[in-house]
């Protein structure tokens, strides 16, 4: 198998759909259109949709493309938390995949407004769902609206938020990454495997998977804060820091942190063992993730 | 019939589901579970729900209970849009419905977060709609992503912004009140009636009332912001003037507003014609909306 190859494959497919699904740039206000498009196609590494992908070949799904809508939709929810996330009353990043973040562009108003409709444009792109034999759109959408609201993606940025300038304990460093990290890595595996008809013990498999590869990420991210550039990360670099926030690298230290990571991705690869036979893609996904410069 | 007790009672059961449908306050992180309620158990008029099952009535619907997550998730979005609107990054507002905003309590970030999250639980919600013979639960959620997405609610609002200062002309100052205003109106009634099955016919004569409804509305708004006073409105009186937008009594003057709220009001009591046996909650709803003071 040749991951890159198969996630330019994934990315062009998805970018094909997101530009389909999305309103035109020309379509009235322009200026709403031009902000979700600019952060959208902005270079995002389109990770979500790919493990949304490859979680439904590894449940065996037909049609790949039954699994475009929830594809799609994930990264229509990641984009829009990441511009609310760099808003100045927020992280205040000017910085985001390499370009000036939406609010830099086209001012805090417009921005928090693109954020909203990328959101609302998920769940539109998601009742393009078809249904399956065990899943109907209400499980789709009730999987999205709850991954991303105020119990997990939502509640873990203000977790963050409140957790600045303080010291953070480990359940609280853990409340937060399940919440901005993890939720969402998990809906996107799950949205995939229910495209796929996948049966409940697979569910609960991948929602295992995808709890340690997320909080895997997230150690990751911590140390790629410290280690790297911003221009090498596109975003900026030493923020957490910065903001008195609680890290693993902080906690642990760097070299304890790499383990920790690596720790964690074995752990989540353990846990495709009774899927092994068709989960190549998701396992060699996992490793990319933890070798990640960026 | 007694419209005001019917509206309290549609109130009291839309408030209850409400309460039921959202995490608790003491759900984690507590914070954005107190944003969520301070602003949706405000006090609002629930116009929207009002309309949502006065509409499910009017289509003769057989179990109002089938409406009530069309109608809690309109108010939900609703909501958010207020708290989203009330930023100091868009309007600046410090007062709503007779109390500070959502921003003034909890702060920016907090406010945009729980404006983030009543958006996302209206999709969770309206997800509990069952399916009837004509429209499946696809038919409602792309309907209420339509019109609270960026071609009209969000879409009306980035006009609004963007006409700020500005002279507009009749079309635009149309196009930013069919978005604000008109296109959730319109929303509320068809999802109503989608839940009591109606015919595409019907669905398209509400689509009208509505748009005249939306219309009478918006221009009712412009008149209460120039003639009453804060206190009254439990909002920000004479915000439009000092932000320099054209409004109805600006452009008419205040008797011809007036005149031209009347007008529109009975062109849309005009299109109920055709379902006249079954709307008369509907045709007092409007009336009401016609001679409200705040």
């Amino acid at each position: 198998m040749n991951l890159d190859a198969l996630l330019a494959d994934y990315t062009r497919t998805v970018d094909r759909m997101l530009n389909q699904w999305l309103p035109k740039e020309s379509a009235k206000p322009a200026t709403i259109h031009r902000a979700m498009r600019y952060s959208l196609f902005a270079g995002g590494k389109r990770m979500r949709p790919a493990l949304c992908l490859a979680a439904a070949q590894a449940c065996g799904i037909r049609r790949l493309a039954d699994a475009l809508p929830a594809a799609c939709a994930v990264e229509c929810v990641h984009t829009y938390s990441l511009i609310h996330d760099d808003l100045p009353c927020m992280d205040n990043d000017d910085l985001r995949r390499g370009r000036p973040t939406s609010h830099k562009v086209f001012g805090d108003g417009v921005a928090v407004l693109a954020g909203d409709a990328l959101l609302t444009v998920a769940f539109e792109i998601l009742a393009k769902t078809k249904p399956t034999e065990r899943y109907d759109l209400a499980d789709s959408i009730s999987e999205l609206a709850r991954a991303a609201g105020s119990r997990f993606l939502i509640g873990g940025q203000v977790a963050d938020l409140e957790a600045e300038g303080k010291k953070s304990d480990a359940a609280g460093l853990r409340f937060i990454h399940r919440g901005k990290t993890a939720a969402m890595i998990i809906c996107s595996l799950k949205l995939g495997a229910m495209s796929a008809n996948a049966t409940p013990r697979t569910l609960r498999i991948l929602e295992e998977f995808g709890d340690h590869l997320g909080l895997a990420f997230q150690v990751i991210d911590d140390i790629l804060d410290v280690t790297q550039s911003s221009e090498k990360l596109g975003k900026s670099a030493g923020k957490d820091a910065a903001a008195g926030k609680t890290t693993y690298p902080a906690v642990l230290g760097l070299e304890a942190s790499k383990k920790e990571a690596a720790r964690l991705t074995e752990k989540a690869l353990a846990c495709l063992s009774p899927i092994s036979e068709r989960s190549a893609i998701l396992r060699a996904l996992a490793q990319k993730l933890l070798a990640r410069q960026s």
